[in-house]
This record gives C-alpha cells, sequence and structure tokens, in this order.
C-alpha cells in the first residue's frame, strides 16, 4: 500500500480548517518554531518509509523520548522499576503535584512529568555514562549516529524548570529519587532536547511495532512482553489527561511531545509520526491529532 | 486452533495458587455465590465457541452491563451523549465522587457509576418502555429471548444504594440527570441485575470483536466506528483505577464487574468471557484477571 | 452605651456603597424577599436592647439554626458527640462532597451542611418528637413562644435539595447516618425554615455571650465550657471556607445563613444579628458583614 | 494574681500521665534535645512575669517565627501583602501542596510553610539586608540584643529541605515568588533557627496581647488593627490542620512549632509560651497543647 496520496488528501482537507492553538511558548526555542511546519512518516514492519512534507526537519521531541527512557530503563532493570512508578492514567495534567502527594512520591505512570523524572534517576543510577549511554542506545536501534542533543534547548528548559523542581523535590521528600537533585534533572532535561526528523522517529521507535525487534537492524531491543507492556502504557497513558480521547479518536498507542510531534504505533505493522507545532489546550499537537484521526479512520486501520 | 486445552491447562497452573480475594459483601445475593465456581467462554468472529467448566451457568453480569447500555444510548442518540459524559479514564474508584464535585456533574467516563447512571438516564428519557427495550435490544444480538433481570438482586441492590444516591442527587444539583432520581435510579438497578452465563455474554458482545456486526444474525448493531470506540473506552476505562494494569498486562479491552465477571474482547477475532467470583482488593475478580493475563500471554495474542 | 447612633451613623456610610451581590435564589421564598431590607439588633449581657430600622421582621435564619441544634444535641449527649463530627475549619465550600469521601463521611465540622444533617440525625435519634422538642428548646431560652417554622420554605428547600442528598446519602453508605434518610433530612429541613427576627435571634443567642446562661431567664442553658467550645468553633468554622476572612475582619464568633442574616457573638459581653438579604460569592450577606466590620472598628470591640 | 502555683500544680497533674509523642526526627539538632524538657512562662500587659522550670533555657522556635516575619512584612508593606497570601484556615497539613496547585500558586495563610516562605520572599525584597534587620526588628521589640540564629540548625534545615523546595519551586512556576528561590530559602531557614527561651518569646510577643505596643519599652510595633488582624490569624490559622481543636480546646490565638514551643496570646491581657518538645501526631507539642488547655480552664480565661 502506499500511504503518499492518503497523506496528501488529509493534508489537504485540514488545510482548509483554522489550524487553532498555539506553539509552546514557555522556552525561547519552541516558541520561535515556524508554526506552519507540518512532516509526517510512516515506517511499515517490512522497511517502506513514507514521508510527506517537512519530514527530514529536525524538532525538538521531548515527552516523546519518555518512551524511550522507559524501554532502557525497563531493559537494564526489568519488573523491579514498577516498585517506584506505576502503570494507571492520571486522570490529571502532566505536571501536576497533586497525586504525588496523595500517593507519597509514586507517581502514576512513566509518561507524566513526574514518573519520568522517575525513570531519569533510575537511569543515573544504572549507567555509568547516562548521557553518552543513552544516545549510543538511540543509535544501537537505527544503526547509524544521527541524533544528538540540543544544548541549547537543555539550557532554556532548566532556566524554566519551577514546576518541574517541585516533582522532583517532592518525590526525594519521600524517599522517591535516590540521586542528587540536580544530576537527576540535568540528564533529564538533556535527553528532552533531543531533535528528531519526523523519518528518525518513525525508524527509532519501530521496535515497538515489530514484537521489541528493529526491522532495521533486525537486532532485539526488548523482549516482545517488553514491547506490549511499552505499546499498552503508551495506550493508557501516553496523553496525560487527553489519553482517553486519542484512543478513542485514533486508537492506537501514541506519545505527545510539547514540540509538537507525535509518535504512534501500530502493533504488527507500522510507526506513524507527526509533527505540527501548534498545541491545544491540553498541550498536544492539534493538527497532529487531527491528522491521525482522519488517517486511522481514512485507512480503516487501529488496533480496536 | 482449539482453546479448550489452554483453558485446561492454565486453570491447572491456577489452582495450584491461592485463590485470594472474597466474595462481593454488600447484597447477599453475591456474597453466598460458592467462590469456587470458575467459568471460561470464548467466541470467534467465524462463530466456534470453547467453553470450560461452568460455562453455562448464570450469574449476575453487574457492571459489564454498563457496556451494553453505552451501545445501545450511543447508537440512539449518537455522538451527543458525549455532551454529559466524558471518555476519559478517571484515575479513581469507582463510586468516586470527588471528581464529580471538581467537574460539576460530568462524569469522566461512561463505565465509572456516575458515568453509567447518566447513560441510564439517557435511556429513560429516550425509550418508551426501557426495561423491555432494553432486552428486546440483548434479544436482538443473540437472536433468542433467554436473558432476563433478577428481581431479587435488583430489590437487593436498591436498598444498599447510598453511596450510588449520593452521586445521582450530585448530578442532578448540577443538571446532568434530567428524569427523576428513583425511575433512572429503578432502570439502573434493573439493568445491573441481568445475569448471564459465560457464553451468553461472549455472544452478546461479539458484536464488538466483529466491527459492529452480530456474527451470530449478522445483522448491524452499532456503525465499525461506533463498535471502535466504545472498545477503545473498554481499554483506557473498563477496569476503574486498574485500567492501566489490565492494558498492561492482558492487553485487550474489557470490561469488569463485581459479580465475578470479565468480559474482554479482540477486535478482529474473539470475545472472551471469565468468572470467577472472588474479588481483589479494587474489585475485579481475583482469578480472572490472572487467567486472561496467562491466557492472552500463551497465545501470543493481545492488541499491542 | 447607647449604641443607636453607631448603628445610624454607620449604615449611612454604606447606603452609599452598591449593595452587591443577590439575594439567594435556589427557593422562591428567599429569592422574592425585599433586597434592601436591612435590620440589626444588640442585646447586652445586662438586658439591653438596641435595634435598628427593619429588626422587627422575621426572616428565614437558615443556617444559623445549625448553632442552636448543635447546642442542643451537645447539651443532651456530651462529648461523644465529637466522635461523628469534627471540630476543624473545612476550608471547602459549605457542600462539598470532596472531604466528606476522603475522609469516611466524617464531617470537618458541625456547621457545614454535612456536619449539620450528622447532628440533626443525632437529635432525631435522641428525642422522642425531635420537632416539638426543637422548639420547646428555643421556647426556653427566650422565655416566650414566638418562634416557629415556615412550612412553606421547609417544602421549598426539600424540592430542591439533591446537593444535600448527595451529603447524607454519602454518609450513609459510609455508616455515619443512623436513622432513615427522608426522616433525618425532613427534620433538617424544618429546623432551617425556622424564621426570626434580628431581636428574636439576639435573644436566643444571649446565653452563648453569658457563659451558658440566659440573661432572660437566667437558666442555665449549657455549661460555662460548652458555651466557650460553641463559640469557638463558630469562630473558625461558621463563615465556611470565609471564616477566616470573618475572624481577621470583624473579630468576632458569628455564623451565617443564606437568608441574610450573620449572627454574632462578643463573649462576656454582647449578641449582635444582621440582616440584609443580598449575598456575596461566598454566600454571606454582603451588607451584613461590612456592617459588622465597621460596628467592631467603630467601637473598638473585638476579642481579638 | 500569682500564677506560679497553677503553673505548679497543672504540671504535676499532667506528670502523672505518659507524656506521648516524640520529639521532631527530621533534623539531628530537634532529635537530640532532652524530651523531659519542659518550661513556661506568662507575661502580662502590666509587665509582670511569671516562669517556671525549664524558662530560661533556650529552644528552637521553629514555625513560630512566622508570626514575626508576617507582622514585620504586615508593618512595612500594608494590606498589599494579602494580595499574595490569603487569611483562611488550609485545612491540611502545614506542608501540602495540594490546595497550592488548585490555587496556582497562593497560599492560604501565611503560617503554612508555603505563606511563611511568601512572606520570607517578600521581606527578602522588602529589606536591604533582611538577616539583620529581621535581627534588629526582634531587639527593637524587647529591648535588648539577646535573640540570635542558629547557624547549625539552618544549614541542617537546608539539607533536609525537599518539601519545602518543592513548595518554593510551585509557586515560582505560578510566579509568586520574585527573588532567587535560593535566597529566599535561605533566609527563611535562617529566621525559622532562632532559638529563645520561654521568658523572651512572652516579651517578644508581648505587643499582640497590649494592641500592638510592646509593654516593655511602650513603643508602637503595629497599629492596634493590624494586632487584631495578626490574632484573628493566629486563631484560625496557627494550629494548621489542628487549628479548630486548639481554639475549641485552649481559645486563645497560639502558634506552634516543631521545637515543642507554643506561643499564645490573651489580648488585653497576658502571653504565655510553653515549650515541651515531644510532638503530637500533628506536629504540636504534645504536652504544651494539654497545659495550655488546662491553664485556660483552671483561671477560666479564654477569649470565647
Amino acid at each position: 500500500m502506499n500511504y503518499n496520496e492518503t497523506f496528501s488528501s488529509i493534508y489537504n482537507v485540514l488545510s482548509t480548517l483554522d489550524n487553532e492553538g498555539q506553539t509552546a511558548q514557555y522556552i525561547p526555542e519552541l516558541a520561535v518554531i515556524d508554526p506552519e511546519k507540518f512532516g509526517v512518516s510512516l515506517f511499515t514492519n517490512e522497511g517502506e518509509l513514507f514521508s510527506f512534507q517537512d519530514a527530514e526537519e529536525k524538532f525538538s521531541i521531548q515527552s516523546i523520548v519518555k518512551v524511550l527512557s522507559l524501554v532502557l530503563a525497563y531493559r537494564q532493570l526489568g519488573v523491579q522499576i514498577w516498585d517506584r512508578v506505576g502503570v494507571e492514567p492520571s486522570g490529571t495534567p502532566f505536571n501536576s503535584l497533586v497525586q504525588l502527594e496523595y500517593e507519597k512520591g509514586i507517581p502514576r505512570n512513566p509518561f507524566i512529568n513526574a514518573g519520568a523524572i522517575v525513570v531519569a534517576d533510575i537511569l543515573v543510577g544504572a549507567l555509568k555514562d547516562p548521557e553518552v549511554a543513552f544516545l549510543d542506545f538511540l543509535h544501537e536501534i537505527i544503526g547509524d549516529k544521527s541524533v544528538n542533543y540540543s544544548e541549547a534547548i537543555a539550557k532554556s528548559e532548566k532556566e524554566h524548570a519551577f514546576r518541574n523542581l517541585a516533582l522532583v523535590n517532592l518525590m526525594k521528600s519521600f524517599g522517591n529519587i535516590k540521586n542528587d537533585v540536580d544530576r537527576v534533572m540535568d540528564f533529564y532535561f538533556k535527553i528532552c532536547s533531543i531533535c528528531m526528523t519526523t523519518e528518525e522517529l518513525v525508524k527509532v521507535f519501530s521496535f515497538l511495532a515489530n514484537e521489541g525487534v528493529s526491522p532495521i537492524t533486525e537486532k532485539g531491543i526488548v523482549s516482545q512482553r517488553q514491547a506490549k507492556r511499552v505499546n499498552a502504557l503508551m495506550q493508557t497513558c501516553g496523553f496525560y489527561d487527553e489519553s482517553g480521547e486519542f484512543a478513542f479518536k485514533v486508537g492506537l498507542p501514541g506519545q505527545s511531545g510539547v514540540g509538537g510531534g507525535i509518535l504512534a504505533v501500530h502493533p504488527g505493522k507500522y510507526t506513524i509520526a507527526v509533527w505540527s507545532p501548534k498545541l491545544n489546550a491540553k498541550g498536544n499537537s492539534f493538527l497532529g491529532s487531527k491528522f491521525l484521526e482522519a488517517f486511522t479512520t481514512a485507512i480503516g486501520s487501529s488496533i480496536f
């Protein structure tokens, strides 16, 4: 099947709509992105790549990286990570402290900020040189060294991180952060600063559509069982308090970032990534969400 | 594929475990059920039925009926029902009032009690004789008239319904219940009292595995799009504050009842129902959850 | 000291302000009251009475009665009532269910609706004919039989009581309501319907300013210790989530009702009641609060 | 009146009880205090001082200082401080983040930690050399230079301050902290480390019992109106989620510290301070609370 025509015809329809929302404003690097950028890529388990428009332009993947850091921690340490972070939807915004206080510092899931910070703490404790090891892990999956951090974005994030500092200190007060708070946050901001194209994204995540095995290098990244569980987590938790809506309308496990990217997985079939910088009120790409809804409707393909 | 052997070998392994938990205690009809009862049935889209042990014994399906009442309301009234009930996981127990107060009487989703009561209110307003119409709807799907209410259970529920009366009155105070509170609750308790066997359950729900069309009668019950959305909702919300765990471990959309039943759907393939009366701390069948986890692991089949 | 001139000069200043807010709208009997009505009375422990404007006109005292029902329950049953209702400010609106769910059906204090309903339940259980006994109690304090229920208001309240029905059913589900829900609510609406003038109010409450002894009949109503504790409770809880503000600005223990009445006590000195039907956003008399603030400032008299 | 005998006889009765609770454990300086220490002092508006047992031994006053920092900010900046911190009881523990998130970074009152940190931020912004200016302020009230910081305690606090760092960062994210977070917290820990004897405490606070004027130096510290308002705030908020209980049982405005000190004010009459290091479950001095309850009961003197 050739998806290029589907991409193009959906894009043409959506172009006639108002592109509502606005780009993330909290750091300059995200606020200045051209809001009309739009890219989409799809990568099948057979190795076919389909791309449309700005699919070769790098953007800040932000929270999408939380899936990759979870995968690395899960692979390194196995089920013991679930002692420190849950697997339930939170029902609250991505940066809420309320549940964290009621539940004594154990985040609901690894995709809200608190959960991703715990995962960062786990990796800082488990890896020798976490920043290097994390990039090595990404390069292992895609088979080249094209992915890197953005020092400028990491620095900017750090300067506007009061809410995240509140989260990490609250968890530290409950004993659920083991390393130095500043060390953990440096690593966290570093991995959130990674820039990728939609083409790179679909390749990096392709092992999750393929039972844990990279279709590019044919190397096993995680077990089949682990891949399924990560996909299930994305389905129930990847869109924060809009996760139900995304499952309802798009019907694929996915993860969203404030840079305007969305990554989704059709287990057994393909990965798809879309990028459009304007965000809706919940902080997810406005046009990206609409595009994926139209796409799974058009090709009659969702996991449900 | 013949599932009988899989059922039997999983059951043999699980039998060696302690069957933890206890039967629902709040009404006599549920408390006195033999806790060692166990039944499982699977029904494929091709019409094959596999059953094990007590699969022909009727039990109280309780909250599993919430999916069927949602389907009927969705079919009758379409998307306008989403003005009155959300599609997001609640992150709280099935009978919590907290979110309902913060969110001004709009329940998070149709499977927590508050949401199911709103759906009951919608049906009471839309149907001429709701109790009769609801049974007719079930009979239409399975092609016979074998399903009925239990007057004794409905009466017992009503006498122990203070928490549900709190929910319905709170929603009424916000204007999200349109009919008389007592009328709505009578209908709600009536439909929750329905008794079915696991064989009946898998047949009644089979249209959700088959793009909205009953494989028995070949009649369309809902549109393909509606079927997918109901499945997505079961995935994110069907197990209340254990929905993430169920997606994570079992990997199928499903719905649980305090009678000890669990119904799950593999879209495109089959429906499966299991019954074991002892409940875990979250109110879901202890052995039933374990069985389904072992089953999807054994046959390597989940939607993720 | 003659307070008439102080009353008059404060009233003249306040008259030049906009009388913001609006009368309680949820039942017709309160909505139709002339919003410009204004009455104030002060009764000293020496038996002097000072009144201004509409001080001899009856109005619905609503929640102000909660103090009197608490006093009766406290006198009858002593400290055991504190097992079923707390003595802490709630920090939330008067009709909130949130804390009640977290704290398993034990209301924070006897002046929020939930707490007053528990007190009503206590009285229904302890008194032979609660409606008669309650009026007898009021008549005992003031030495005549001038106070009565308003059947019309009680009936109206009952028809618009969904939020209160949610509260009582939630507490019943936790076991903190011992009698039949309808019986308790009938009594609760009955006592909330009592109408008094500001002159009657200051006389009825005068024992709280006088160490538990009615200055009119010289009979002891409660012990000195109990009187002090009821006053302390009014100080910290009598204005719901505006209690801090009232203590801060007025500096007297007091209780407010949605009929626009406010009753305040200066222990050792006097009781004062003011009536002005327009309410602020928190449901307390707009002009009444301003008047009391100006009054305690003018005469340099508060408990702080 | 001579209070020495009252002190002695109450102490003798209480000595026969178990001294429940334990000393604050989170920093070594507090954990190692001899738990049997006990001191009490009372200072009348006429300048009489009564002391009992360890009344001349310095201890860490901790949160009691929050009243003094509030007074200084109130005096310097007047009512504008109420734009940044409320005057309502919180209904939650002293270090809760829940309400702070719901209410967008505005603390409920100046005596919970979040509120005291905002006051510290106000002082850091308003004073040239805050640490020096604050001590000068205390010395101005008592007329000598006996009070000082404890560097060791301030340092220890800082090392165990994750919960407070969560609070300050959360408020900074909402824009309610204007200065650098570390600068504000350094000042906050510094003032919380102040050590005083109960004799010093009753003298420092004596202006609050005396309409804003120090009975020692006869200098006005704050206006009569401000003194009343600070007392009202102590009454409704000084014991966090035990404020209602303290008002109910003791009947005086007061403030508690985890060092085991309690300061209370009888406006128009006296200040009283008690010190006993073992804390109850809410973090208030176990024996100190009992002592004050017995004292106001014995002399029949409370504001209610």
